[in-house]
Parts: C-alpha cells; structure tokens; sequence
C-alpha cells in the first residue's frame, strides 16, 4: 500500500512535470511572437507578418492539449491541496499564455496597416516595450516551473513601471497625431500596439498571482499589502 | 449498486444545475456593468462609474466560486464525456465572463477623462454597439444553460455584424479626429470603448465555441466550414 501511494506520487509528479514542460513550450512560442510582431512592424515585413497569424495555432493546440492533460490529472489521480492548486494553475496559465500570443496576432493584423507609411518615429518607442513585456512573461513563467512565489512578487511589481510606459508612448502619440493630423490613422494603429503590450504585462501579472497561490495558498494582494506596496 | 449510480448521476446533475446558475448570475452581473459603463460614460456619471469598478470584485469572487466547484465536481465525481466537457466549459466559461466584466470596468474607468466634456457626436454610436454586444453575451450564456448548440451557432454568426459595426465606428472617429485635432485625446477614449465593445464580442463568441463543444463533442469552426459560412 505504502509503495503504491509512493508510485501514484510519483506519477503525479511526472505528470505535472510534463505540464509544466508544456506551458514552459507555449510560453517560449508566444514570447517569440511578440519579438517577431515588433520587428515586422519596424521592418514592414508583411509577409512575416502572415506566418506569426499562422503560427498562432500551434499554441491554440497546446492549450488544448494542456487542458486535456490537467483534466486527466484531476479525474485520475485526484491530487490534494498544494498538488490540485497546481494543477488548477496550468489549466489556467496556459489560458493567458493563449491570450499572449493573441496580442502577438493582433499586432502582426496591423503591419499591412503600415506597409506604405514611412519613418514615424513613436514607432522606435515600442520594441523596448515589447522587450520589458516579454521578460515578464519569461520570468513569471521560470517562477511557476519553479513554483517560487517570491520571483512571482517581483515580476507583479514590475508591471508599474510597464504601465508608466505605456501612459508615456500614450501621451507623445497624442501629441504626434495633434502635430501631425496626416498621420492620424497609423499613430492609431500605434496607439492599440501600445494597449496590446500593456494588456500582455497585465496578464504577466495574473499568472504572478496563478503562480503565487499555487505555491502558498495565499493571494498575493495580501503579501503585497502587508509590505505596504499596495 | 444500480441504485448508487443513479443517485451519483442524480447528484451530478444537480451540482451542475448549481454551475450554470451561478454563471447566469456572473452573466447578468456583467450585462448590467456594460449597459451602467455606457450610461454613465453618456451621463458623465463619475461616482456611478466609480461604483462598476467596486462593483467588479463581485464577478471575480463569482469565478472563485465557479472554480472551486467545477474542481471539486471532477475531482469527487469523475464525470465522463458529454459531462466532464460541460464541467470544464462552465469553468471556462466562468473565465471569460469575468473578463467580460474587466470591458466594462475599463470603460467605466475611461469615464473621468470625458467628465469636462462637451458633446462628442459618435459617443451617441456606442450604446447601440453596446447593445449588441452585451446581447450576444446574453443569448450564449442562454445556449449554455439550454445546451443549445445551434442556439450557439447563431450567436458567433452575429459577430460579424458587430465587427462592421466597429469599423464604422473607427472610421468615423479618424474623421472626427482629423477635422477637429483639439478632440483628439477625447475621440481616443472612445475608440478604446469601441475597441472593448468588439471584444466582448469575440468573448461571446469564443462562449459560443465552448457551448457547442461541451453540447456537440465537435468543433464549430468545423460545422460552420461545412455550410459555407467561413
């Protein structure tokens, strides 16, 4: 009996080790999506473009492939506590990562937008912020494979500083589209590129809080109250 | 033992019964927090946009809820086929509601930049939009609980009409934009209003491809290929 509980044990962790294998997969997928929209957008390679709107599928199949392993998981093995926290965790990080490379499709949609248009400067302003987004998602998901809460804090706390980046590219795209009226319409496609890269630092941020339940039990809000950063 | 199975079945179907009603609850929660977002945007209604994003902590605790449940229910009762892929839907579905909900607290927040000001004529487009999207949300959350698949059908085939509906918006926001470049920053909050309207849309619709796997086993991309439709 010891030694089948033991078996079982070690299944389950197995299991969840290929889980966290997957989301470590899609995770790499959709962050080089979003390093690729940028630089289709910078180059106007619209052709490149096209493949990252492909490329989505593959992890709209991880996904589902997560989702049927996590399922298998709960029916099967009937994990407890800590180990059902986890479980839980992947089926739903692996939603986000899904969303993730949605905002890497919708900026790829807006390069034909501005294949013809020449030099505009916002423009240079976003891969730094693609690049400051997709270390947060790198980061927070090396925490959640290694179920440390305490990497997950710090990535949740670098997402104000995304967001004082955003409102800044906001404001000087205001300020080129009031200067410039002709241009109104690619500043706009701008403006939502921006928005896309905000959106994938928040959800950054949900998995941090995914990540730091699964491996406390606790809602990081309260940690992060308790330190008085909230 | 027969006697067993079916009191088992009996109690399943009941607990799912308890599912859908609570994401009947989070889906009326979200309607109401939409149709407020847009009165009190065309009210300028500060304190009453103030309320919605209070308000919102509702939906998130619903989905807690939603999740514990649809856990507990796969883990205590192994559901099989038609019932195990309506348990994970109603988790899901649970998901996307509540990010329906997080659409109408961003444009509730979006109601204090547009407190100072006068008339915005295509603010009067977007209660209509709106309109039709917060039904669409209605009218899948209906399917879900009828496991309706065709009634799911015909909800992703409306958002086509809702797409079009937002370029219009879109293109009339550029315009207003160009000829008056001093509403520019004003115009802007309403094309990220526009913007989240479409994707509640997209929300109901990818409610809708939930519904019709959990009711059908198939997928509905594949059923809509087959009548021509895409």
């Amino acid at each position: 009996m010891q030694h089948e509980r033991e078996h079982t044990l070690k299944a389950f962790d197995q299991d969840l080790d290929r889980l966290r294998a997957l989301i470590s997969e899609m995770g790499g997928l959709a962050e080089h999506a979003i390093g690729e929209a940028m630089r289709c957008l910078v180059e106007r390679d619209v052709a490149g473009a096209r493949r990252i709107v492909q490329d989505d599928k593959k992890l709209d199949a991880l996904e589902i492939e997560t989702e049927r392993r996590v399922v298998q998981l709960i029916a099967l093995r009937a994990p407890m506590a800590g180990d059902l926290r986890d479980s839980v965790a992947a089926l739903k990080i692996s939603g986000v990562v899904e969303r993730i490379g949605d905002y890497a499709k919708n900026i790829a949609r807006r390069v034909p937008e501005l294949q013809d248009v020449g030099h505009l400067e916002p423009l240079s302003l976003l891969p730094e912020m693609a690049r400051i987004a997709t270390h947060m998602v790198h980061d927070v998901l090396d925490a959640f494979v290694n179920r440390d809460a305490e990497a997950a804090v710090k990535v949740a706390e670098r997402d104000q500083a995304l967001d004082d980046f955003y409102d800044s590219i906001f404001r000087t795209l205001l300020t080129f589209m009031m200067e410039k009226p002709n241009n109104i319409s690619h500043a706009t496609q701008l403006l939502f590129v921006a928005k896309n890269l905000e959106r994938v630092g928040d959800h950054a941020t949900n998995i941090a809080e995914m990540v730091y339940y699964a491996a406390t039990g606790g809602q990081m809000t309260e940690r992060l109250e308790k330190a008085g950063a909230l």
